[in-house]
């Protein structure tokens, strides 16, 4: 371990590329009646695995008075399990170190992206099939080998999953735990570099990083002598120094009071029930050509253990936006947090990201009916940019889906417009949520553990 | 106002007689078909109000490895909208006061209760219906006269009710607000009394004032000369004084745990093809006459408006039983949660009373089959027992349905066998996580209300 710890960022990019040869993976788009031990539900139409494990593309209809479209049709991927998004951590020296895992998956544009310690299905983590080899998973299960600091059910994509969730857990170690194959003791300076690169730290890791902060609360150490002007605004925000435009008991009423104010109904439908949408032989997809599809692939992967299978993916139209506007209020670094409907969240919104859409799916229509702030950050010029980065989505259900994260920072003299389901927050308060489920949907945790990232 | 506030007990008994003498109401049973602007949808078989407003009965079906049965399906009512439940509360030289409503519920074993400020339905509070004459409402709705405390949306009976829940307020004031005509300022103390009181202060008061901890955190005052071992022990409990069996780190990650251990499935279904249960003239039924029934009323009210309606209810089999067992652990008194799936959560699981049953549906099973801890309670003698009443569950939507709430302490030495679902924790423990939804189910908030009136 401690050769590994040393490693500058070089070693780092020789490690990686030697990883990447070590995973090939051979992914080809197929047809879907191509699908081996999958297939399409005589009488729902639902696409599912033969042994009715591992997910299900089902449908949904909904009725919202939420946003511009009253009701609509959708596919959405069903997984009911929860399953572990963990990572390890331990002090050396006083520096914290995360122990990460060098991971191929079908759907990654670059097929392998650094993921937690342990990504594993209830199916890995109980009983039943305990002992398939998912490596570090004692930490994460009882009666845990070391402190578990966080575990707290998350929300992913709404939008793509009905009610999917996951552990995400940190757990600290005092003892010495070997890095294996595939995985590597980082400290969280480098890891802060790491989510400044395009499609390297990939979304489970983001999201289990974002509650950091709250498993370590020195977590910012002590050393702020070269902090520019940026830099120590962000700290601050995230440190809770100087008063927050509103009071956390202010900013649950604000919240409850928004999610009473819409009224929204999910039901599931069977996907052949599921109107606008169409099933040719290579995807299903929307008759506007919008939205997403749902295609299906073939893996071949050659790595620790050779293997082949074909499954389903859901491919975004075109790159996403998730943004930040942040914003100087009384010296302190405010974000702009959304309350946002999605129709696979189990308790109807959760707080996102200022901007959050795939705006290819808005490129016909006048700028009028853009979402709030589309425009405003695709405009931002450098001088306002504080973070930016080409991130992957989860690549074992999602391909090539890809979304810019933007910390876009307003000047404190601006005058911004804020709608009322929209909410200055610090990032104190933000972080300070994380510690509960259905407060902070998938992009916005994410997109916090970049926005730590400005500290570095 | 003053004049109110020094009304001694025998005043409130004469205030609560007169007020349930210009409440009067005729509550008669009638047959389902009876039911004026309510009818069984043909194609569902749903029992559904023509206006589309007010509830409906529907039907859910549920699986589940959580209890010992493994699946089941059974009416249930669905109220989607989002209720105000709200206390006003006002210091008076130093003393919390709390403005209650003396309302009649057709429900209700005695008709009239001590209910919150305000129980608003959302049609009342938004703009569509306003100046409906729901009284206090400004303070409730934004821009809210006076400063929101408590905001907080919380569960109602998840095994009647389909995914119901209400905003849960305080509010507190500095002007003087007059108590109007049904309406009483009461200081808190003399609410810890009528908590002891059967069938006094109804189910939606009680949730809120368990909130009130959290609202107002010097609500524990000054002077503890006259506590005697038992006071001192439940104060110090809610006070967080002395350590906790469990961090909240270690409790949050038991219930993330367990909840994750379980595998629910919960679907809605037409009533109609609810199995195991019939409909006669008078009622919906299970088939073992065990559970509950949908029966029906005519209700003749006169009050400040004369009026005439009839509504179906819930009508539960016998009494309930919502019982904490509590102990003393190194000292600090702990309650036993239990984490319990109901199907009604919109999140999996709540924490509940240790105890929390209708003991008539096991009277036909032999002891062992029993629920955990429920022959425990039932045989606690006096020496054990620190709360016990008769309290009603909400009268709008159950037909004389009494709950016993009992806090039951076993001996400090006493070995007591805990399921990996139920966990000790401090008064204080479970009151801070009403702060946020989805933690504990309107039974536990109930009797930690009631635990509070320990103290005097």
């Amino acid at each position: 371990m401690a050769d590994t710890l040393a490693a500058p960022h070089l070693d780092l990019a020789s490690w990686l590329a030697e990883r990447r040869r070590s995973h090939v993976f051979e992914v080809e788009r197929i047809s879907l009646p191509d699908l081996a031990g999958w297939s399409f539900d005589a009488s729902t139409g639902n696409l599912v695995h033969d042994s009715g494990r591992f997910f299900a593309v089902e449908g949904v209809h909904v009725s919202s008075d939420y946003g511009p479209v009253p009701e609509w049709w959708q596919p959405i991927i069903r997984q009911p399990e929860f399953g572990i998004l963990g990572i390890l951590v331990k002090r050396v020296r006083g520096v914290i170190h995360c122990l990460l895992q060098a991971k191929p998956e079908p759907g990654n544009v670059n097929v392998l992206q650094l993921s937690p310690t342990v990504q594993a299905t209830r199916s890995n983590y109980t009983r039943v099939h305990r002992g398939d080899g998912t490596r570090y998973l004692d930490y994460f299960v009882p009666p845990y080998r070391g402190r578990v600091l966080i575990d707290v059910l998350q929300s992913e994509q709404g939008v793509w999953f009905y009610r999917k969730r996951n552990r995400n857990m940190i757990v600290e170690v005092h003892e010495d735990v070997e890095a294996q194959e595939d995985f590597l003791w980082l400290p969280l300076e480098e890891i802060w570099h790491l989510l400044k690169v395009d499609n390297l730290v990939n979304m489970d890791a983001r999201s289990v990083l974002s509650c950091l902060p709250l498993a370590l609360p020195d977590w910012l150490g002590e050393n702020e002598g070269a902090c520019d002007d940026v830099r120590r605004t962000v700290r601050d925000s995230f440190a809770g120094a100087g008063p927050p435009r509103l009071s956390t008991e202010r900013l649950l009423n604000w919240f409850t009071e928004v999610k009473a104010g819409y009224r929204t109904s999910v039901r599931r439908v069977p996907l052949a029930k599921v109107k606008n949408w169409h099933r040719t032989e290579y995807e299903i997809s929307h008759e506007d050509g919008k939205f997403f599809s749902v295609l299906a692939v073939s893996v071949r992967a050659s790595g620790r253990e050779v293997s082949h299978w074909t499954q389903p993916l859901i491919a975004p139209r075109g790159e996403g936006v998730a943004a930040f506007v942040a914003k100087r209020i009384d010296g302190v670094l405010h974000v702009l947090a959304q309350a946002r409907v999605e129709p696979g969240f189990v308790d109807v919104m959760e707080l996102a990201p200022t901007v959050l859409c795939n705006p290819d799916n808005y490129h016909d229509l006048p700028r009028s009916d853009w979402p709030p702030f589309l425009a405003y950050v695709l405009a931002a010029g450098p001088e306002r940019i504080r973070y930016s980065a080409l991130l992957s989505e989860e690549g074992g259900r999602f391909y090539c889906a890809q979304t810019r994260y933007l910390l876009v920072e307003a000047g404190a003299d601006e005058e911004i417009d804020v709608r009322p389901n929209y909410q200055w927050m610090t990032l104190r308060q933000l972080t300070d949520l994380l510690r509960h489920s259905h407060y902070l949907n998938v992009q916005a945790r994410s997109l916090l553990a970049c926005v730590s990232s400005v500290l570095v």
